[in-house]
């Protein structure tokens, strides 16, 4: 039978699409994703199988479902970075952040609801936003990336949208948000209705500047989002979190699947936990090297996007797809994110930034030669 | 600040709920989630944690997203437990089958679509239904908690539904659904309109009769879902997956978190998939054991479902919370599902059996001596 997805009685919304991700190619070095590019230590690798084997031998169980221990080191490890307090009751952990970011969509958007995301950002705020009902606005930012915050709040007036994603350091431009536009949003988003201004900072480890944390206190509408797959390097393990008033966690455990995280999940965030000392050594040679990838390719001659992540946005490009190609020719997958004229370099090791650079280098020389 | 969930701008459904879930009551014999009772053997516990070692090192890397090794496991494992031979294309994995009927959910209900389920039956059906915005009806059964075939068949026809659960073995009755009555149920949801019907076998490997995986041949709008949370002894590892035609896997990868699973679960379910041997040993001793539960509480004067699970339905109490209260002030902790006049035993090791059969034997008496 010759049957295909459009012979299904999918929702019309899903007609035509193809599945979200990065193409996934075998090539040698690879700085199109966010990674970090450095391994876990081996005494996290050990502390990782012998926390896996004692919740092994529990299996049989279902795990905690309120993930109580997890979220209290969590809540541990966002008190000793950010010097805000944060109490267990203040943190929720999920399958990734996307998963984080699922819940609080069903919690407070959904049908007959919508969000309004500052483009181009995360795509999965707008994807997640399709995936559960919730109405997608896209608002402006400035030619440099910024959010235009004037025009952002006249956008959230006259929208009134339920949610209000704000990605600080910004997904795929790398700029991290002042927290005086996270403050002018969370009034506007107050004064035109109430609702949830979420702040995503899975890239904030590798930020100049502070986590924007501390604005929780007396906001309890503002939500923070984080990840363990950047900073933690641990991508595979798919964790993120959130802070909030602890009546946001009560909100997203209406919606959260029971059991959804799972225990060797839970066994291996924590041995994680035990070594951000280590893990976070890493994010600070990750951030010298995003440093060092920023002032070269000015050097070269490209224009680059303040980056407060552990990635780079290059350009002009009068044909990203095609730069991307010829870059991808010489053995470097980046990123082409879909922002017209510019591509994405994520900080790798030193190594593969010589790579990605060389690559970059030999192409400016071939456009000057022909131009 | 005093300041609750009252006070955030939760969506109206969510309003005055409580989250879902079984009590967690910390007593010498918790006979209440449909847990496995026997522990992960040692040589397992090993394998886990040597496949968890390996997905460790390159934990910094992104978990494969299309989760094509264990598909193919689980495949293989549906092909040579069932007969049906099953392809890595008709096979998809999530965090739970609550994820599973999440995604499907997503993709095939959502606002302005229907979901029946014939109650009562497994209450995430509906919760997750609710969680993507799907309009919910609840379909008949017989009051011996069979489906009343010509009743459904007409609720069917009148609400039109987009998918159709149903649960075989029953939870949280206990009962299978014969395969005239799923293909009678599909026959029906098909004359109505193009609409997807999900086949729930959670429990199947514990059944006297054979999966109904079979009749997923020409059957494109046909789903089963499975778990690894019962017969595989995994409920902390949170594994669900199904089977179906090829489009239906691409259908449910539109919707999919990309990366919703993480390299950790898919290291520890493939350790798992290479002991099935042993682990359906121990579902034969589970079957033995529910068979007992049957014999014996029958015996003793009570009512009771006929079960094809890994957990009995029996009954009838004039207040079975009362009756639920009264078995775990004698240490023993079942479910009270909401099911009026009825409780439902987990079946457990064989002392955990008997200590549930003492207490009910007990309770018995009381009531005879007092009645």
């Amino acid at each position: 039978m010759n049957f295909s997805i459009d012979d299904l009685p999918v929702r019309d919304e899903l007609r035509g699409k193809s599945p979200y991700g990065a193409p996934q190619l075998d090539v040698p070095v690879r700085l199109n994703t966010n990674e970090n590019p450095y391994p876990l230590p081996e005494a996290l690798v050990e502390r990782i199988t012998e926390r896996v084997r004692e919740a092994a031998r529990d299996l049989n169980r279902y795990p905690d479902r309120d993930a109580v221990e997890l979220r209290t080191k969590l809540a541990e490890y966002l008190t000793e970075t950010t010097g805000h307090a944060v109490d267990v009751r203040s943190v929720w952990a999920a399958n990734g952040s996307n998963e984080v970011i699922q819940q609080l969509l069903q919690a407070f958007g959904g049908p007959g609801r919508t969000a309004i995301g500052f483009e181009p950002s995360y795509s999965m705020h707008s994807l997640i936003a399709r995936g559960t009902g919730t109405g997608w606005i896209s608002g402006p930012r400035h030619d440099d990336f910024t959010i235009d915050v004037p025009a952002a709040e006249r956008a959230v007036a006259e929208h009134r949208p339920d949610v209000v994603f704000i990605t600080t350091p910004n997904n795929p431009t790398g700029n991290a948000v002042p927290a005086e536009t996270v403050l002018a949003l969370y009034e506007a988003a107050q004064a035109a209705k109430p609702s949830m201004v979420v702040v995503d900072e899975a890239y904030v480890e590798f930020s100049h500047g502070a986590s924007l944390l501390p604005l929780l206190e007396g906001r309890p509408h503002l939500v923070v989002s984080r990840t363990m797959s950047k900073a933690f390097g641990a991508a595979g393990l798919r964790l993120g979190y959130l802070a909030a008033h602890p009546a946001v966690v009560d909100a997203v455990q209406l919606v959260r699947l029971p059991y959804h995280l799972s225990a060797v999940t839970q066994a291996t965030a924590l041995a994680a936990l035990e070594h951000t000392g280590t893990l976070l050594k890493y994010v600070e040679q990750l951030k010298a090297e995003r440093d060092r990838l920023v002032a070269e390719l000015r050097a070269i001659g490209y224009e680059v996007t303040e980056s407060d992540a552990n990635f780079v946005q290059f350009g002009r490009f009068a044909d990203a797809h095609a730069t991307w190609q010829k870059i991808l020719d010489r053995g470097v997958l980046v990123r082409d994110n879909g922002v017209p004229g510019w591509l994405r370099v994520t900080a790798g090791t030193p190594a593969e930034n010589d790579a990605f650079l060389d690559a970059v280098r030999e192409l400016k020389k071939e456009q000057e030669q022909s131009g």
